[in-house]
This record gives C-alpha cells, sequence and structure tokens, in this order.
C-alpha cells in the first residue's frame, strides 16, 4: 500500500479543508460572559453545543447547510440529508432528537419542491419533526439550512474532546448500503432501510452514552474517516494511530475511496479497550460493524499505518483542521 | 385620515405579501405520524414552535434568515437583528432563550467580519449565547440563518392561535428609540439601551405568560403592526376591529410608516379586558407602552378605522397572510 499517497489524499481533501473557515466564526465568540441564564457545557467544536437546563437534563443544539452544489444537483438528496446530518449529529452526542426548524431560500420554486419532499421522506425516515422555520421567497440562490435541537441526560452526554490516552480508536459504520448515484462520496444506508432500524440505529449512541461506554465519539461527516478522527483528536489534545486496513469497509469499495465517504451511520469513538465488546454489541443489535482500528497517544500527531508502514496525516503541533 | 389609503398601503407592503411563502412549506408537513417520541404541542403558524419533553416543561424551537438585501447593505446591522429577532420570537411565546445556532455562507470576507460582529454585539445585549453554527465557505451568495432554542412551562405558552371572541386587542412598544440609519423600517430600541433593561423587556412576557394574563400574542415584525395583528387572527380563525388611532406612536412619526415598522421591542396581545391593568403595569415597569387599541370578533375579518369610518383590510374567508 502506498501510505503517502493516502496520506496526500487525505490532507487535500476538500471535506477537510472547508472545515478551517470554523475557526474566525469560533474566534468570534467567548463565553466569559457570565450573565447567561443557563449554563454552556460545550460549545463551538463538538458535533452538538449542550446547555444545561434543570438539574438533570441538557438540551442539544446543531445546525448544518447543505453545500450549494448538491441542492442544485439533486435537490431531494438534498432535503433528505438536511435531516440526516442533523439527526446523526445529535445521535453521536448520545442524545435524543426533540425537532428540527429550516431556512429556505429560494430562487428556484422547482427545486425548493424537491427540496421539501426530501425533507419530508427525511422526517417521516428519522421520525423527528420539522416543526418551523423562515422562507425567503425571493433569494439570490437557494439555500437550505437546518437545525435541530435535542435532549439529553448532562451526565451521558459523548463529547468529542474527551479522548484519554490509551484509548482504543473504534470505527463503526452500517456497511449495508451503496453509493449515492448522483454523489459517488455519499455511502446511502438509509432509503433502503425501514425505519425502525434507521432510528435503532441512532438509539445505539443513546446506549453507549447512558451506559457510560464511550469516552468520545464523532459521526462520519463531510471529512471522511480520518478527518473525523483527526477533529476528534485535535479538540481532544491528543494523538492517535490508526491502522486503515482495520477500519470496517465494503469489499467493493476502494479504501481512498471510502476514507472520503461521508456515510449514513458511521461513527468515530474512544474507549477504554474492557468496553469494546460490549459497545460491538450494541453495534451488531443494529446491523453495524465495529472494529478496533488503532490507539489514543499523548503524542499530538495522528498517524497512520498500514500494518508495515506508519505516515503522519496531521500534526497538531503545527496545524489545525478546525481550529477549535 | 383617508382610511382608505392606509388599507391598500398595508395590503400591498412587501413585509406582508412574502408571508404566503410560508403556504406551500407548512402544506408539505404533517404530523399525523405519531412515531414522534416527543408531543408537538404547536408548530408551523407562530413566533416559535413548541414541543413538550417531561412532565412541565416544553421546548421552543424558531429560526429566521436575514433579507440578503439587509445583509449586504448593512451587515453589522444585519448580524446583530439575526439574534433580536430569534429572541422576540422566544419572548413572544412568553419564553426564556437557552442558546442559538447560525449558519453563515460567506462570499465576501470582508461582510462575514462584519456580520459576526453583529452576531457578538446581539449576544452581549441579549444575554443568550450563540453555541453553535455551520460555516460555508465558498458560498455564491451571503447568507445568514440563525435558529434558537428556548424552553417555558408546558402551562404558560403564549400561543398565536388562542385570541378569543371579546379579547380585547393590545399593542404594546418600547416608544423611544429612533428609526435605524440604514433601513427606515427599523425602530431601533436596543442599541443605546443598558442590557439589563433590553432583557428585562423580554423577561415581561415571561411574566404575563406566567401569569396567565393574555390569550395570545405575537412579536410585531416584517409585517408590521396590522400584518402582524392579521396573522395572529388568521390563525386563531377570528377576525377584529383595530382603532389605528390608539395604537402607541412615537409622535415624530408617520401613521402610514409606524404600521409598517418592524419595531426593537414590540408586541400584539389579545387578552380579557380585566387583564388589562396588570398587562400595562408590567411593560411599563419595563419602559414599554400598552394599549388596548380594538377587540376580537367572531366575523372572520380584520378592519381597521379611525374612530368614525371603518374599512376592511382582510377577508380571512376569502384570502389569507400566511395559510397556516
Amino acid at each position: 500500500m502506498n501510505l503517502k499517497k493516502v496520506v496526500n489524499e487525505i490532507r487535500n481533501f476538500e471535506g477537510i479543508l472547508r472545515k478551517i473557515a470554523i475557526k474566525d466564526v469560533v474566534e468570534t465568540f467567548d463565553f466569559n460572559d457570565e450573565d447567561y441564564e443557563f449554563d454552556i457545557i460545550v460549545d463551538f467544536g463538538d458535533d452538538a453545543a449542550v446547555i444545561g437546563i434543570d438539574g438533570d437534563n441538557a438540551i442539544l443544539l446543531a445546525a448544518d447547510g447543505i453545500w450549494g452544489k448538491l441542492l442544485e444537483a439533486d435537490p431531494w438528496w438534498a432535503g433528505y440529508c438536511s435531516v440526516l446530518v442533523n439527526c446523526k449529529d445529535i445521535a453521536a452526542m448520545g442524545g435524543k432528537c426533540v425537532g428540527m426548524t429550516n431556512i429556505i431560500s429560494i430562487k428556484d420554486k422547482d427545486i425548493c419542491r424537491e427540496v421539501l419532499k426530501g425533507v419530508k421522506d427525511g422526517v417521516k425516515k428519522f421520525g423527528v419533526p420539522m416543526v418551523g422555520g423562515h422562507t425567503h421567497p425571493d433569494a439570490m440562490c437557494n439555500v437550505l439550512d437546518v437545525s435541530i435541537t435535542g435532549i439529553a441526560k448532562k451526565d451521558c452526554i459523548l463529547r468529542s474532546d474527551n479522548a484519554k490516552i490509551g484509548d482504543k480508536i473504534i470505527f463503526a459504520y452500517d456497511l449495508v448500503g451503496q453509493i449515492y448515484k448522483s454523489f459517488p462520496l455519499n455511502w446511502d444506508t438509509t432509503t433502503m432501510k425501514s425505519k425502525k432500524l434507521v432510528r435503532a440505529q441512532m438509539d445505539a449512541l443513546v446506549q453507549i452514552a447512558e451506559n457510560k461506554l464511550a469516552n468520545s465519539c464523532k459521526d462520519i461527516s463531510n471529512p471522511g474517516a480520518i478527518g473525523t478522527l483527526g477533529m476528534l483528536l485535535e479538540v481532544s489534545r491528543k494523538g492517535g494511530v490508526v491502522d486503515i486496513t482495520k477500519i470496517p469497509k465494503p469489499e467493493e469499495i476502494d479504501l481512498i475511496h471510502w476514507l472520503k465517504v461521508y456515510p449514513g451511520s458511521g461513527y468515530v469513538l474512544t474507549a477504554k479497550e474492557e468496553n469494546f465488546k460490549e459497545i460491538k454489541d450494541i453495534f451488531e443489535d443494529v446491523e453495524m460493524t465495529a472494529e478496533i482500528c488503532g490507539e489514543v497517544i499523548a503524542e499530538k500527531k495522528l498517524y497512520i499505518t498500514d500494518g508495515e508502514n506508519k505516515e503522519v496525516v496531521f500534526d497538531f503541533e503545527k496545524e489545525f483542521i478546525c481550529g477549535c
């Protein structure tokens, strides 16, 4: 295997490079203002923000905009994915989804109609209501932004920034699916599955959270497997070593391609080794495959290996992915 | 007074005409799917959606996008207003704001920087944290969408659709302010006020809600005073008569202009007459002026009067504003 080539492909992957824009936004907001009525537990840098409300509960907030080119090329899928990506963000925190709002800017009515149909189908599949929003009927561009609110017990949140040295790095995927026709980087595992299974796959993360089985978790999204792991390690201020040949993968998919894919149901977690079996069983119960692929280390670099050679993908002492 | 002219100005006001786009979106989503884990109490058609969580509490969700032309003409104000409008949406439900997320699409970095500064200033003023979101660094248009989550006791929600026949129609405004320089339709009452007062003005609605003093409420927004009242009556399936000369108004502002204005702090409520004094006192304590201006009637028409003549503005048997 040409590991240097893999490193190069990952480092130049647009799905990762786009994350750098987060830094400017994050630096604008600080949370030293003690005026806030509620307790901010997690802000930028995780799949969702977490705010404590009453004694036990916390509210989770996340939002996602759909890439313009996706929206125009396949508006139905954009609408459907706007639901999927937000639900995954809440699930990745170990939370339950409460409801969503959307803001649609309409330049082309036909595109808008297809987008809404996709959103509706996503709502039916994931069982999370779209309850409100805002419409711009006269926009210059077609834009779809969706936000989601979730809920979780304060002491059962799966954060991105809590990876511990010595944790095993676990990748979990639903491997049964297909490359989505219009977007080769999307691994569709939900359109053909029952809503019962799709929702059970989200509940799996709630089980992992409530049983305190993992130290950190992130849903695999636009940056792909290694990019997502990189963001998790970056905010945890740790490093890691990953054997990419151990990452669960459908046989027919090329490895480099797989590392860039946005899966319909896929997560990276870190956990004590003793918890792995239980995590694996929870995922298997919902038809997902989980494997240990590496370990969290103190040195702030992310290495990939193929079992023989080892290369640095990210050196967090010198660079950042999102800068959170 | 030329009432027919007033009617004409209101009916052709862009702030109202744009609301018609809501209908297509709303018709897409139905809530007969009993799969939802949580109880949808209010969905589209109100200032915020309401979803019941545990025994006592409900989560409020709202979202707002800032008009493209506002964003480009005065990005700081767009950012600041993105916070203001969302906070008002939660306040108008009698709720407390928990947190916000935003999605920024960046075409021009300079505009983005000013927008973020405005958002930051809004956050400092209103005391509601911006805790997460999403960034599109390579968009075709500059777009700012913000969503907010709030919380309230389930039995203390101020809805838009609960106006009762015989209720008095009450308008409440902070009359101390100024027309915003770049946007003559914005009545700025917050940039020059202390955060203590601004936040107290939002809490006033919580007090009104928790003391069950009003049957319905809506924050006065883009559709202006009569357009907002129209939407409230439309979803309540009622009508109303309003003496527009009684609507609290700064002396120096022309009436027709005032009816179109988006005020920094302004609400329309309906309530039993016996509750008016208490409502008025609550608003006066936070330096706002509230007056009875009309009454809710069974006939599904909204009339305006100047004390002598009477004209129909909206006939809900034949037309709709947002169709919810």
